[in-house]
């Protein structure tokens, strides 16, 4: 069986970096936007349809309350969302069986659980979260830190909503996974030819 | 500044192994029932009445509501208990200051959190720690596996309310934490090499 490892991580704590860079070090493959292009390729939609439905919840897709009356979706939108998600959980299970590989976020974890996949979450204070992101930035396009905190939490509550609903369990509880590195002060680069030793 | 690294666990986790054999790998000072020992050399008390003063917490020790009436401590023994908390956080700090050193248990990641410790926390699935604890007992010392889970219960409790009391914190949750380590399923020898590696 290949070794799968599937990153969970809150936005800005590095954890997509770290998965990259474990990626390389162990020579594994590495899925993050990736799988959105192939479900692109399988289904024939855009790229940018596709990542508007993976990363929502299907009740933030289907049926949409307007005041007291209900915008009802046609059966084909209905189809094409589903067939989106099949899409999904079946090129996930393709690559974790083609080569040991790094999945970064999209309930890897859950979905490809039949794999033993290692499970890692990265997390880290929210004050290095905001400086990891206002790094990045480009100079025009900064945000302010308190503006960046807001961001931050939505994105993750986003992220918690999409976990919990299609796994029934908490994101980010450490029952969840196998490794939590807690990212503050800490230098990605730094601390993934560790991690990966845990694999050779 | 000596490299410390303190460790929390869950009864049962092999979190205490994890230190031992981390402390062995390192060259480092290791601590658990050592510092139980050198309060009772500081305090001339005896090692089984400081265990139970310094893994009690305060109410538990102090005036005990028997029906509508309460037993008074006198003043020697309160004094006596302080001298134990007293005693053990300085000794804690005096260790740290010594040389590089693991520490199992007793709150040593907020004691000295002045000393910029490595916290890390050992968890596992119930199921893995009735196994584990079950190994370990003498063949006519065994608990059924309904015991054990009810006692390992218990000691988290415990471990927890003390924690809890004394810093503020909540007792494993990943937030107080560098690194949590699932040891489900995981043989400890073998991971302590990769751990190892990050303090070098």
């Amino acid at each position: 069986m290949n070794k799968i490892i599937t990153i969970g991580r809150e936005f800005g704590s590095g954890g997509r970096e770290l998965g990259r860079r474990l990626a390389e070090e162990l020579g594994f493959e590495y899925y993050d936007k990736e799988i959105v292009t192939e479900i692109s390729k399988h289904t024939s939609l855009s790229e940018e349809y596709v990542k508007h439905v993976v990363e929502n919840t299907p009740h933030s897709l289907f049926p949409i309350t307007v005041g007291h009356s209900f915008t009802y979706m046609d059966d084909y939108t209905i189809k094409r969302i589903q067939s989106v998600y099949a899409a999904k959980d079946e090129i996930m299970k393709e690559l974790a069986e083609k080569s040991n590989c790094v999945i970064v976020g999209r309930c890897a974890d859950y979905i490809l659980k039949d794999y033993n996949p290692y499970k890692i979450f990265v997390y880290a204070d929210m004050q290095s979260k905001v400086k990891r992101c206002s790094e990045r930035m480009a100079p025009d396009e900064k945000l302010t830190d308190k503006q960046l905190v807001k961001y931050i939490k939505e994105i993750d509550k986003r992220r918690a909503r999409y976990y919990e609903f299609y796994t029934d369990n908490k994101w980010g509880d450490k029952r969840n996974y196998d490794l939590c590195i807690n990212t503050t002060d800490t230098v990605i680069k730094e601390i993934v030819p560790v991690i990966a030793k845990m694999f050779r």
